[in-house]
Parts: C-alpha cells; structure tokens; sequence
C-alpha cells in the first residue's frame, strides 16, 4: 500500500505475489469447438474493419483538403492513436483486442496465445483490413485513388533500409506497451497505479505516428498496410510491401524478447548466475 | 487477478461472476412517480444544451476566422469527442449520460431503458439542443448565419447513400463503446482493468468527426442535427435531415444487435448450436 | 457490482450507501490554528502562479509567431486544460485544487469551505496569478507588452452583454464538472466508475476555450483574469474586468444551485412534494 | 469513503494511515548484486533511447516539412508530453520510470532512491539519450543536420537568464507533479481518487513544452539536452549546454524542497511551532 512507483527495488514481499499463468499450448484443438473463440475471431474482424475505416477515410480527407483547412497530419495520428484507444477497450475484454497482427506475433511468441489462433486472428485482421479500407473507396471513390488510398510506402529521400529500420523500432515501442500493459505482475504488485492499459497503447500508437509519417506514412501494423495495399494495389506499393510485414514482425520479437528476457529476467534466472531478488 | 487480457478464452471461472441487471418493462408507470425520473430528464436537457453551445460556438469561431488562425478542423473534433466525455462523465450517474437520442435508441433495443424513459429522453435531448444551438446564434447572430449554422448535410461530391452509410458506421462506433463500456459483466470480470467509460465514449465521438466531417459535418446524434437544423432552418438542411435519424438509428440497432447477438452471444446459446464455455 | 451506468432509476439500494460530510462552518476560527489551513494557501499560490505562468507564455508565444509556425489556438485551448488537469491532480489532497475564485465560490455555497478560508484562497490565487504572469513580463517584455498580455476583454463585434454570458454558461460547465467530480455519492454509488476527477475538470476547461477564446479570450476564472490586467494594466481592460468576476460568479452560483436543488435534490426532497425514491 | 476532495483540512482519521517507507539509504552496496538494479539501467537506457528517438525524429520532420503540412509544434509538444506518458506507464514498475536525471535527482535529495542508483541511472539515461538521436541522425542524415539536430538553445531575442528561468520553472512543474504522483500519503488517504500517475507526468511536459518551446526548445531534461548536444556537435550549443543542466536540477532541487518542507511539513512539524493536524 506503501510502496513507492519510484521504489521498485526495495519490495518487502518474499514470494511470488501474482500468479503467471500457464503458457498457451501451441495447438489447441479444443478451442476450435468453443463458440468464445470464432467470437473472438468475429471481434477482431469489426474492430481492424472500423480500424482502417475511420483511419483511411481521416489520411484521404486531410490529403484532399487544403492542409490548413483539415484537421492535419496530427489530426490522422490522432486518427490511428485514439481508434486503437477505443478498440482495445472495446475488444478487450472479448478478443484481447489485438486488432494487429504484430501485436498478435508478439503474444504468440511470449505463449500467451495459442499459434492455432494466432494465425486465425491475423486472417481476421487482414480481413477486415481489406473490408475497411474497401469502404473508404465505395465512399471516396475518386478521392481514395488520387490521393495514395492510404498505402504505406517509402517516401522520397529514404532507403529501403530507413524504412525497415523504422518500422522496426515503432512496432517495438507498440508491442514492449502491448506487454507492459498486460504483465499480470502489474496487476497483482503495481494495484494502486491503475492499469489503464489501452489508453497507454493508443498513445504508443499516436506517438509513433508522430515520428514516422514523413518517412513511411507508419506501418507498424501488417493487416493495416495489407488492407490499403490489396484495395489501392499499386506496383510500387507492393514492391515495398515487406517491409511492412518483416519490420512489425522483427519489432514484436525484439519487444517480446526484452520483456522476457530482460525485463521479466526469465533467461537470467534460469542461468542463476545471480541471486536475483526472488520476489522480482 | 492474473488473468491476462489476452486470455480470455481460458477463463477458469465456471458460472457467472457476474449479474445481469433484469431487462427494463417497455411501459413502467411506476417511473412516472419518481423524482429521479424527471431529474434525469433535466439533466439530459441541460447536457445536449451544453453540448450544443459548446460544440456549435466552435464550429463558427473556426469557420469565421482565418483557418490558421482558428482552432481548426482537429479543434472542431475535440470539442465534440471531449463535451462527450466531460457531459457523459457528469450525468452517468444522474441519468446515465446518454445525450444522445441514438444512444437512448441503442439502451432501449437492448432492454436497458424502458420505452417511457427512451421516448421523454429523446424529447428532452431535442429540447435541449435547440436550446444550446439557441444561445450560439443570440450570442453569433451575423456570423451563426453566413457560416452554415453548424448544421449537418451532404458535402458537395459525395452522394445521399454515402452519407447514410457514413453516419451509419459513425453511430455504430459510437453505441458499440456504449455498450462495449457499460457492459455488467465488463465490471465483474475485468475489474483490474478499470472502466474509465466517459474516456473511451468520448474519443469514439472524436475519432468518427476525424474522419466523417468532409462528408456529412458528422452528425451520429440525432439532437445535434436537429437543433441545428431547427435554429438554422434551411430548405436544403431539411431535405437531408432523414439522413441524420435514419443513419443513427440504423447504427444503433447494428451495434446493439452485434454487442446482443454476437459478443454477448445471446442467440447462439439460445441455439445450443455450440457447447459455449459457461463463463461466457 | 452488477448496476447499469444507465439504470441509476432501477437501483436496489434502500438507505443511503454514502455519507454527506457536515457542511462547513461559515466561520472557522479553528481552521487558522492549523498548519495545514497555512499549506493549503501556499498550495493555491503557487498551483495558480505556475497555472498563469504557462498559459499566458504559451499566448504570447503563440501570437508572437507565424500562425502555422506556432502551437496555434488549439495549443493556447490545450495549455489552459492541460494545467488545470495537472494541478488539480497536484493539489486536491493539499487544498483541494480550486486554483480559480469561481471554483472556490462554489464551494462554498454549497457549503463545502468555510467563509474564511474561501476568502483566503482567493486572495492567495489573485497574489500567485500576479506573479505568474510577472514572471512571463520578466522573460518576454517586449513581446508581452505588444502582444496583448493574455487579458482577457471583449473581442470587437462582441457585445458586453454577449461576453457576460460566454463566461456564466463556460464557468458553469467547469464548476458544474467540479461538483460532479467531488460528489460524495458518487464516490460511494458508482465505484465501478473510476472518479478520475481532475481529467474531466481540465477537459472541461479545454472544451470551454475551444469555444469562447473568440469571444472573450475565456475568463472563467477571476484569478486569471485579475493577473493579466494587474500586470498588463491597460484602460480597455479595466473598464471590462467586472465582466470576468460577475460571469464567473453567477456561472458558479447557478451550477451549485443546480447540483445542490435539482441534481441532489434538496429542494424536492424538503417540499416533500414527490415520493423520491429513498436511495437517491 | 465519503470524504470530499475538497476538504482535506477536515479530516477525521487520527494517526497516519499510511506508512512512509524508510529513506534509501546513500550508499547501499547491496544493490550492486541484485539483477534488479541491473534490470533497472537497462529500461532507463531502452526508454530514454525510445523517448529521443520518437521526439527528435518528429522535431526534425516538422522542421523540414512545410508548416502546414507537418504535425506543427503542437505535435512536437505532444511527441514529448505523450512519449513520457508511454514511458513512465512502461517502465514506472521495474526502475520506477525516471527517464529523465532531473527526475532522478529530485527522487534523490527526497532519499527515494540511493547516491549509487541516482549516478547509475544519470548515466545509462545519457547513453541512451545519444543513442536515440544517434538513430535519428542514421536515418534522416542530411535533414538532421539542416534542421538543428533537436539540440536545445536560447532562441534569438532571450536572454541566458530567462533561458535558465523557464528551465527551472518547468523543471519545478514536472517535478513537482513526479512528487505528487508517487505520494504515498496519496496512495493511502485518496484512494477514491485513482492515482493514475504517468498520465498527469506526461501532460506536465507537454505543457511546459507549449510555454517554453518558443524559449529554449524545451529541455527540463538534462539527458535529452546532453544526447542532441552530443550527436550535434555544434558551438553554440556546447556554450549554452550548462543551462540545460544547472536549470533543471535546481527546478527539481526547489520542487524537491517544495513537497518535503512545505506539503509534508517536514520542517514545520520538527519545529512545532504549529499544533499541526496529527493525520496531515
């Protein structure tokens, strides 16, 4: 009741004081027979489908629009930040409100999920990606073919390298949030701060935006870059179209490995190499 | 308390951990007689009159000034997502902060409020806002006129059906989070992630005018359009004014529908159809 | 644990589950022997001197810029309700974090300060005000003189009378969010809301900027206002300065009659004129 | 449970009712052999490398992009304020989320956390610090160098003083809000008021931010002065270089002294010149 945010080092609790729960199986066919999980699988697709549909239609918007009559680029970060906000909090409690299949990589790294619905949710995604942005071109018709349909590429002046490289560090600064946000040592130890947790990964979201548009519109979400990808289905578009697959997927196994590697010190405390604070 | 967001699906509660309040009677005489039944019509009168002031006094400050020297579009968009949060904050508990006479219509169709309630409320709402739309154009009259009167209708290029389905999956956003926020067994099963309800509320109202003002001025609230249009009283307002129930309401009834039937899996139990986990 | 946010008409409770604190004293000369009654001023002091600080060299840094090269006006709205969420959050355990005479009015009407220490707080505000925006004429002379002061007057097309009511309804909605954030029943009634209270207070104070900056520059707060004519010292300014007391004043007045009278009730209640339901 | 936020000077609890852990002490070998205190070094290098990586990044991109057509210094302001938001909610549970050496040695001199621990984490902020602008740099080579580097300096026009005013004050408001946030009077006796600590921590530097950027850029981070200092390489800015360093540790050494002598009465009660409240 106590104890310091500031203090973490000088716990007085002897034992653990949270429970892990077990690893998710890496096939799990019981839970295809569950009604929870095709629910989930539903949940995932309405929410990347509302997810790129307010998104998109908010980049081609302020693109058409003379810029200082829109609501801006930080306007359409605030587009991508906030609806991860409101979707995490609306599909938490149903999906776990991944809504990302970077996000979904990284869960299934650290077993959270199972890699049966790992793969079923990052189909959801895509999915609904493609749905969503579909919408913004029945909608915006002309506008969403002039103005870049909302695709993610390299933009002038940048390498291919650049590019990769920040996608990399983005979907890291995303995922490392997605964990410290779900880390059920928070819940049981940290009980008096909160846990917010989709406010803070919208705004991971929001701030990656900040940085990384002028340099590739930001990924740092495949089922993003692949719904505007399929729907504007430019050659140069698909060109560059790894990238923004293999730099959320490295990000996402580079966050889960720092979080549990260094951070919850599994590989440490195996080695013994140092009598580690046993409640840490 | 370890429970991983992520998890949902391995839930090892069995049986309800929760309570679902009984569905509200469509006709409840008895409300008549209560005092808090006509508070929470005060209190929604005078939220939609607030909203209205708010939100309409600074469209036409951002309208009647040079763009770059005004709050702008994304100042416009904050007013409405952010009067949302404050307003639903402040009378949740009074009247349960609907504000809104699609949300009233959502709350009705899931059986939350009685149909006496959701009627006085919707009238209450419309009040209201013809009130706050009022106040601005005492307040503005030259500048409330000349610059659209902050009332909703079809941009230029886009159709009547765009603009329909535009408000359609606007309000959807908008009533799931309602329902996504206020859902009982939300509090009962995720009570280490703290529903912080007005929050996500009003950011879906702040996402949805990122990406709708080009095309409708966003409405997805029937009182907002209609004090407005009343207050503004123009032949081309009027003729699209049906878009601006019609759209809303449709919205409402496919989230209350989606949260009743799918998240919330009502049907599929009645079906039996799958072997659903009981804890869900 | 199981209620409705939207069904507070429905609820079971019979008996009051929280306790009305005993109104203050309108004297309280106990309150001058305690250190904490000393602290408290100090607190309100310095809370309203870093609050002025920032907000009036934000303006002046933002009317001293280019336009599209400075924070703009939605950055000068955010500066306002930004400050305000962080030092209510600061304060509320010292002084209970008014920062603003129309807050501390309030609360005394309602009984929740004594007559002496709301006099106190408001002459301490006015002194830590003051010298707030001293220090911003000490870091930025020239462009403070030239650039307006951040004093708030009329804005021209505007009438007295218009500026007057900007500022009652702007105060009411932050001292009717002040009173719904601090109601002692909601704290005990909807605990599965988290009152997060100075978010929506500062919210408030944003939303009330966004709209009113271009008719008054936005007062609602006596102390601010008292500051910047004190060291900006022009004859337009006095000449309107009644405007940002008396509109505060009233704004205050008539959001603590409508918590007290019709949101709590205790006119109804007294009249006996309505069977109320007891819990509420 | 009933005890308002505004009225703390009546309370009625007697005995403290929450416990104050003992200070750090100012040498404490002990630490040097847990992994935690390793685990702690390397999270403040992750998250400083992230915080400069993400803010300078978006610096640079606003300054090279057409104002209007960036995310303006209103999204500068937000990458700063946002990135702490994210951070400290990351990083608050394993090294307490300093982040910041300003931070670490106001947490110092309160004795929250050991000499040893303060030096160690000064340095591991700095290295990561010129990591993160040491990417920045990598990856946009020409415009980094073209657009000043994110380095902090006095703008033309301000005097060195002032500059070392605004870094003090702004240091005073961030520290201040870490203070009040960790409080653990706050934990125990407010805890109807959800301590949601990294939210109000990183608004104060979004607003110091919005005031001061026009002044020195903004540091009231020695880390983050230090590391564009170092990537940047430029005269003037080694000149001026001391400023970002004395400022903030003096803000931070005021707002230290602020909360132990005035709001805890440290000095007040060790004098008893006052018959203090035995429960403040």
């Amino acid at each position: 009741m106590s104890k310091e945010v500031s203090e973490e080092g000088h716990s007085h609790h002897h034992g653990k004081d949270y429970v892990d729960p077990p690893p998710a199986p890496l096939i799990d066919m019981a839970e295809l027979k569950l009604w929870s999980f095709y629910r989930s699988l539903i949940a995932e697709f309405i929410a990347t489908l509302l997810f790129l549909y307010i998104t998109v239609a908010t980049v081609i918007g302020y693109k058409k629009s003379d810029p200082c009559n829109s609501v801006g680029l930080l306007g359409v970060a605030w587009a991508f930040g906030g609806m991860i906000f409101v979707l995490v909090y609306c599909t938490a409690g149903i999906s776990g409100g991944h809504i990302n299949p970077a996000v979904t990589f990284g869960l299934f790294l650290a077993r959270k999920v199972s890699l049966i619905r790992a793969v079923a949710y990052m189909v959801a995604q895509c999915l609904g990606a493609i749905c969503g942005v579909g919408l913004v071109k029945a909608f915006m018709k002309h506008d969403y073919n002039t103005q870049g349909g909302g695709a993610n590429s390299v933009a002038p002046g940048y390498s291919e390298g650049t590019a990769l490289g920040a996608e990399i560090i983005g979907t890291f600064v995303l995922v490392y949030t997605v964990f410290s946000a779900t880390d059920p040592k928070r819940s049981a130890r940290d009980s008096h701060v909160p846990v917010l947790a989709p406010l803070p990964i919208g705004f991971a979201v929001f701030m990656v935006h900040l940085a990384t548009i002028p340099i590739t519109g930001t990924g740092i979400n495949p089922a993003r870059s692949f719904g505007a990808a399929v729907i504007y289905d430019h050659e140069k578009i698909w060109d560059e179209h790894w990238i923004f697959w293999v730099g959320p997927f490295v990000g996402a196994l580079a966050a889960a490995a720092y979080h549990q590697y260094i951070l919850r010190a599994a590989a440490i405390k195996a080695l013994g190499s140092f009598r580690s604070n046993p409640s840490n």
